[in-house]
């Protein structure tokens, strides 16, 4: 296949009318086909089933470690066994970890809040006082954590992705700027791009000299043990809270996991590893807004998983699932695309997407088209602050909900879309 | 019994002799007692048990009414299912219904957040852009209501409670500072006094005209179905999301409830109900916060409940057990300071509490001489604003958690610590 770019005219009009009888086919049978969110399967999600029924009415024994009845009110911080089992996870000590709610989105969300309502270490008035605060989001990345910065009236500062990490120079420079209040990240296979930051970018951000007192790394570490291949290459990223520590800048730091990917969607757990001063501000503000977090679902995933070990067996065994999934869509874009040369695009080792590089000003019109033809694709622009994608390129695949057996007809569509929207732009 | 105010010194100083003895007596034994919080004990949990069955490994079918799969993202507002049963409780529409979290209290929190940080229907601004926001407190009160609003920076307007609910002339009259933002309210069985708002009290709420166009009712409907004998006198308070609707009032309203006094705490559900506005409005805000709630947890509640009555019948088999812990209090109260007139208490026909009240300048001393004897009572104070009790007179006795059997003891410390400090403070 000739690269589309090196056509001529009566080459591309050829090639359009190829992929447009194509196109017209897969239309023609009425699909629908989405590979929009990143969700686990249904089969990920029976992985799971068995801890439901580890806490039940013949359950003899309802204290946690501290002696508390976990069916009761108390243990703000999370029962003492759980706080073990993230500090495995997120390689922290488990007296700087607080379990609760169900995804850590809603832990930085919770966190956004307290430190607008309330402040935080380091800072001399809550957020809200602070009229021109600024969010930086390495882009792409992930639309939902982007929505919540604009939601608390951030204004979202773009910082491009390197192959390792964001462009730390920039991040550098940029917080020289006071109202520069934090960062938001995902640092292990990244959404969308699957990148996980080097080592010499974590050792850059443990050593960030911020202007403002109170400025925060949100380091949502989703992630954290979604390999695809557990027998083949993985990618680790050092902890942060570490590094920062030894560099006296533990304070910097939220570190935030969850099992959403891991047991179940929203009926899981999120937690919050930090410093000794940002944990304990933090629970404080948690005493005031509830009596204790659901201790019950904390003891089911203890006694299912008991210990790292136990939540990456576990793991492996989804990668079984998703990882023939990821294959097939890597497969088609290599077949469809990649002679033409209108697209790049990554071979994650881990995490829940593939995201496709287009042809500039392609990827719009690219969900437009796979959305007639009966695939519901992630918006684009979405991977981008306030949806705006400047070069119009970017697009995500979420390839892990979506039966193995429709991932060749979504890809195809994907593909024959993109194909379309390049030839039409390179007709003019 | 002579009344202690007329009592001679000389009177005065023999019975605060017999009262030493007896109460020197209880202290030797070297007790470990605890009526200070409102939480079920463990025959009430345990009636929950079955609950935690219901949604386990076997389950075959896990979508809800909506086609959603329970274990996966979504469904922002809560299952169908569930907002039907919370709308029942709650006496609301179920369309107007929101469930989520795990406690009225942390729906407090959130939707208080959610209004200094966004706002809310009918306002011009956030409301942290009220440097001189206050907010109603019917006292004597929820602590943790109080230690909310302090925490968001709420000026705290203490409202005196009537027989029948709060001083609604003044409420009225209070409501014309455009900085009153809102008030929170315990409708039924209030917290500490048992009291259940009149219908004449909850039409006055309905027809408030406050001066703040995003004024709110708080209403924590948390003792709603907490009746302490089911074939006796029962409260009922109306809806006031109704009555405000029927007012043309219906923003005005956010009406909470939860289980966690009915089936775990902090393992339970909360629900708020609201106008269509409200509602449209706060779960916008939860669509940033996260991706659903836990709706196995909905689905578990749903399975064991069913419907309303289902609740009540459950609540009735928890009231056998607590009712009799309420009798021990009052009956104690009653043999020990009737005849004294030091006190007055209340018979409440549900709820978690009876409310003491001591001769004026007297509480904070009765609660050190119960700590001294073995015996922990809710902090003197807390159940008005800033933790200030003006007459240092009310306390707070929690008689559920506590095994009857050690109610005697508790409610005799609490007599004797409450006639000495009257005494004492009778000899000047």
């Amino acid at each position: 296949m000739k690269k589309y770019s090196e056509m001529t005219r009566e080459e591309l009009l050829l090639e359009k009318e190829a992929v447009l009888k194509r196109y017209s086919e897969k239309k023609s049978l009425g699909l629908k086909l989405d590979i929009s969110r990143g969700k686990p399967c249904p089969e990920q999600l029976a992985l799971s089933l068995p801890m439901l029924d580890l806490v039940n009415s013949e359950t003899e024994n309802f204290k946690c470690e501290n002696g508390f009845d976990i069916r009761n009110y108390g243990v703000i911080e999370g029962i003492p066994e759980c706080r073990r089992l993230f500090g495995e996870i997120l390689d922290a000590p488990a007296e700087n970890v607080i379990v609760t709610g169900n995804s850590s989105l809603n832990l930085f969300y919770d966190l956004i809040a307290h430190a607008m309502c309330h402040g935080i270490p380091g800072g001399n008035s809550p957020w809200c006082e602070c009229k021109e605060r600024k969010l930086l989001c390495p882009a792409p990345g992930y639309d939902r954590h982007f929505a919540v910065g604009e939601l608390f009236g951030f204004e979202l500062i773009t910082v491009p992705m390197n192959s390792d990490g964001p462009d730390m120079d920039l991040v550098e420079e940029l917080i020289k700027d006071e109202n520069v209040k934090g960062i938001v990240c995902v640092p292990k296979y990244s959404n969308p791009q699957g990148i996980s930051y080097s080592p010499e970018v974590v050792e850059r951000f443990a050593k960030l000299s911020p202007a403002a007192p109170d400025f925060r790394i949100f380091w949502d570490n989703a992630y954290v043990v979604h390999h695809l291949d557990f027998d083949g290459e993985k990618d680790e990223v050092p902890s942060l809270l570490r590094l920062a520590k030894e560099n006296g800048n533990e304070d910097m730091v939220y570190m935030l996991g969850s099992t959403s990917k891991v047991t179940f969607p929203t009926a899981g757990l999120a937690a919050v590893a930090s410093s000794e001063r940002n944990t304990a501000d933090f629970k404080r503000t948690l005493s005031f807004q509830n009596i204790g977090p659901d201790k019950i679902n904390q003891m089911r995933h203890v006694l299912f998983f008991k210990n790292l070990e136990g939540v990456l067996k576990h793991m492996k065994k989804q990668a079984e699932i998703i990882r023939p999934k990821f294959e097939t869509v890597l497969s088609v874009l290599k077949t469809e695309l990649s002679g033409t040369r209108i697209a790049q695009w990554n071979s994650p080792k881990g995490g829940y997407f593939v995201s496709a590089e287009l042809l500039e000003g392609t990827a719009k019109r690219t969900v437009a088209l796979c959305k007639e033809a009966g695939l519901v694709l992630t918006g684009a622009g979405a991977v981008y602050p306030y949806g705006k994608d400047p070069a119009d390129s970017i697009l995500r695949i979420a390839p892990t909900f979506a039966p193995v057996s429709e991932l060749p007809d979504a890809m195809e569509i994907f593909c024959l879309s993109a194909k379309l929207a390049a030839i039409e732009k390179l007709l003019g």
